[in-house]
């Protein structure tokens, strides 16, 4: 398993990690296979999307924030907020790795979700072979 | 990895491609492990739900459409919607394989969901092996 | 592939699953790699949330259950927003293993979420070697 750290600086925030993910299997030497990609916290997320327009990203915490129910929540640390768009994003991606990089499609970027930032995070990376058949 | 190609007709749109993977493993020879489903696309996603029921289908649908915030989105093209029901939806599915065949539960299917459709689309797959200790 | 039984008490209940999982890769003597977990049904799933303060677990049925929307469903059997729910919340997770056990943040644990309960459920594991390599 591959550690990396990411800081976030606010309290919702997409930070952009596949140059971060592809130069952390390059040192590991890993050429080929799946990486999964693991978020070890439960007030933060991982998604993949479009990485070009950065428009994108700010309609998408916008979208995020509206489908936060107006209720109270019980928890007394005061982020269910978090915790609950955690749950609908997810914490876990698995991507193809070919060639010793992240095979995405051509507009998608891997993105390490702040949901109650600014923290020091971390990213655990397990790369897993895919069959030796293909 | 193994691509297979999914033609959509609507904006949004269910389309099952179970027995397409299967064929597709089959073409392949794999018999047995777990199948990595990803789709390439940021106004598209998989999901496995119930097959059975035509209406199903159909309910998903609409109940996705109600998640969309009554919001204006900055994105220029115009389908910021697409990128955030993805978002919600996920791109990457992982299936036991059994027997050369996704092993699914009784009433599951694997769908692809065009979201900013029609379009032609792709979806790799890439098997991986289970522990030979199991 | 190892199959562990889930009994649900109630219509929506998040039932943490964390310790049965770790018991069922010391049974199969499952040392490290990846586990698959599988939900093979489409009114349930899993997630990673917070397992320490049981209000979190409270807060996140409770705002689930707002993200239903007032639409009438066409499915005849009346459970379409537990396929809903199941879909946003997804039926699959992968989570690394070290020294026998699954390798979760903190403050996490993993929880089947049962949306159309009370019933009896299965949950299928699939341990997946990493890289020999790291």
């Amino acid at each position: 398993m591959i550690e990396i750290a990411v800081q976030s600086h606010h309290r919702r925030e997409m930070i952009e990690i596949t140059s971060q993910i592809n130069a952390a299997l390059d040192a590991a030497g890993i050429e080929d296979g799946v990486c999964h990609i693991f978020v070890p916290h439960t007030t933060a997320a991982a998604v993949i999307n479009e990485n070009a327009d950065p428009d994108v990203v700010h309609d998408l915490l916008n979208a995020w924030a509206k489908l936060l129910p107006p209720i109270h929540f019980a928890h007394a640390e005061g982020n269910s907020d978090a915790h609950f768009l955690s749950s609908v994003l997810g914490p876990s991606l698995l991507v193809p790795i070919v060639r010793g990089r992240l095979h995405l499609g051509t507009w998608q970027g891997v993105f390490f979700v702040e949901l109650d930032g600014p923290r020091s995070r971390r990213v655990w990376l397990t790369p897993v072979a895919a069959r030796p058949e293909i």
